[in-house]
């Protein structure tokens, strides 16, 4: 079927994404775990209002300006977790004025960053809530061990303008054991100590149907979980089915009679593996490899015949649903299998 | 040194960039061959001024948004190679209004798409002139045979609407005896049947010093070659000194002895490895691997101590320049070595 939409194009089913929200929020609520959905997947604030609907408690950032991106774009969105270290004036300044506007927390794991927070909020307002990021095995951010994660809970306690929020983890896929046992120690440190840990934060959607498995963990962050994607599938946590988020490329040439290019390269598919090889799967055709890209071509391969003519469009899965929503100013949103219009994307981009 | 710039930024030193189009352009005067800059790189119609300015023919894009987006940036672009099979009603619509302003050229490797063409065109006020792509190794578009070259020319010139004006190709970066023998054979043959053959384009930054050892071609389209980066440092084709693209990101997290976490991930940095490992040379630290990305965030490793503080600014040289200027909507431009000014990239995000 072609679709009357020019291409490239990133499309989003919404029955699909409906769908994926509701299921996780249903093993979240039989679980008693509260869903605060990460919205770097779709960067859009109608989806974290569907989110909200389904009745997630609030939603997650990654970037100080994908929050303001989110807060200015819905009036529903009144409480948003920034999960990084937040470093310099300007983005003080921008934390400020949101915390003014929301109810706002976010993240620390070191001495230099809890500073620069109490510095700039000891004057504010409103003082800043403020979680410990702790290193369940992912090796990225976060303090190593449960007594470092206690310390900075006391001195984030102790410091003008911050209040201690709880600890948040960003866990390997298979971490709930990990991050069962550390939080566990991290807490009862914590509350020896004298102090609450009201929030233990954990998230990613590989993990998140083992989420209840950590049972200290009070809300979870997942983000693909809305779109889905290849390496979500190849995981075995998704299917084909419930890939809400798909790339529609044309074919502008069959120059074997074993390779197609199609006019979608790394700025939009994006040159992310995750760990596979190729760069997507285009829905129909398991025989089809999608074995390079260059910024604006992608090299489709067959062991036989590819069977595509110059000018037919195919529906793509791509590796990453994430980092694609980032490479478009629009998406184009399908409603029972049809073209509702498009939706620009105000949180794309927003690195600072 | 710390600049005063929010991060993570995207810096281009114009200094350098200048010093990069004239070493390219001389080399080009020297031998005969025009100079046509693919914008793929910049993206920015300030920087294509500084192409013409130094002696460039015209401009070379890959899509016809991004030709749009240089031309109503500067009325100084008045001569735009779109090396892009073009299909589909909106884009031959947006081709026609664009070929009414300046002198535009298109390519075609397929019948379908010269049909096409031509279909539009032939209602058209001008004709558009139509380039036949060769594929010279590498694999992507183009016809295979240089008479295959010869019957498109032929198609072209006898299609209503359309003029033949030549024969491109995107060689490989060791391609330029593959160039001469496929490109002689193919005129030949086209001359031979009637038809002149005003332009034979060959591109790509990595051959660019070698693009005379293909004396038949008539321009040049180098890209990468105004900002350089770190796929060139390692294929000896540039230094670090000649790298005007960097990107500029803070410490966040240092959790390890050595391992420190930046706030630049593959949102700035992008994915590409162009066959590298590690996803960009972190400038004066040869020590220092980026060893893994995601979307926020870059892991700096080290055998040793990485000698790195919160707080503090890191420079880097991405794997592909081309790719980090379509992640960020304005670049921040040095001159001098001090920061001038933002630009915003009007070619960004241009995929159709």
């Amino acid at each position: 079927m072609t679709l009357p939409i020019e291409t490239p194009a990133v499309l989003v089913d919404i029955d699909i994404a409906r769908r994926n929200i509701r299921r996780f929020q249903d093993y979240a609520d039989r679980n008693g775990i509260g869903v605060r959905p990460h919205i770097k997947t779709h960067k859009l604030p109608q989806m974290a209002e569907l989110q909200l609907d389904a009745g997630a408690i609030g939603i997650t950032c990654q970037k100080v300006t994908e929050a303001e991106a989110m807060v200015d774009g819905s009036a529903r969105i009144k409480d948003v977790l920034i999960t990084y270290n937040i470093l310099g004036k300007e983005k003080l300044a921008r934390l400020e004025r949101l915390n003014e506007r929301v109810i706002l927390s976010v993240v620390a794991d070191n001495q230099t960053v809890i500073d620069g927070l109490s510095v700039h909020f000891a004057h504010a307002g409103k003082p800043l809530t403020v979680l410990v990021e702790c290193n369940t095995g992912a090796d990225r951010c976060g303090v190593a061990m449960p007594a470092e994660a206690a310390t900075l809970a006391r001195r984030i306690s102790d410091a003008s303008g911050l209040r201690f929020g709880g600890l948040m983890t960003y866990p390997p896929a298979d971490g709930a054991a990990r991050v069962q046992s550390f939080m566990s120690e991290a807490k009862r440190l914590i509350e020896a100590d004298g102090l609450k840990v009201p929030t233990i934060t954990s998230g990613g959607t590989p993990g998140m149907m083992e989420a209840a498995e950590a049972p200290i963990t009070t809300e979870y962050r997942p983000g693909t979980y809305i779109y889905n994607d290849r390496s979500l599938v190849v995981r075995g946590v998704a299917t084909w089915e419930n890939c809400a988020l798909t790339v529609l490329a044309t074919v502008v040439s069959v120059p074997a009679e074993n390779r197609a290019i199609i006019d979608a390269g790394s700025k939009v598919l994006t040159s992310d593996l995750l760990g596979l090889s190729g760069y997507g799967h285009v829905l129909g055709r398991d025989d089809i490899r999608i074995d390079q890209l260059s910024e604006e071509h992608g090299r489709l391969v067959s062991d036989g015949p590819i069977g595509l003519k110059v000018g037919e469009q195919v529906r793509i899965v791509p590796n990453h649903a994430c980092v694609v929503t980032n490479m478009v100013d629009a998406v184009h949103v399908l409603e029972g299998g049809k073209p509702k219009g498009q939706w620009p994307i105000p949180a794309r981009g927003c690195v600072l």
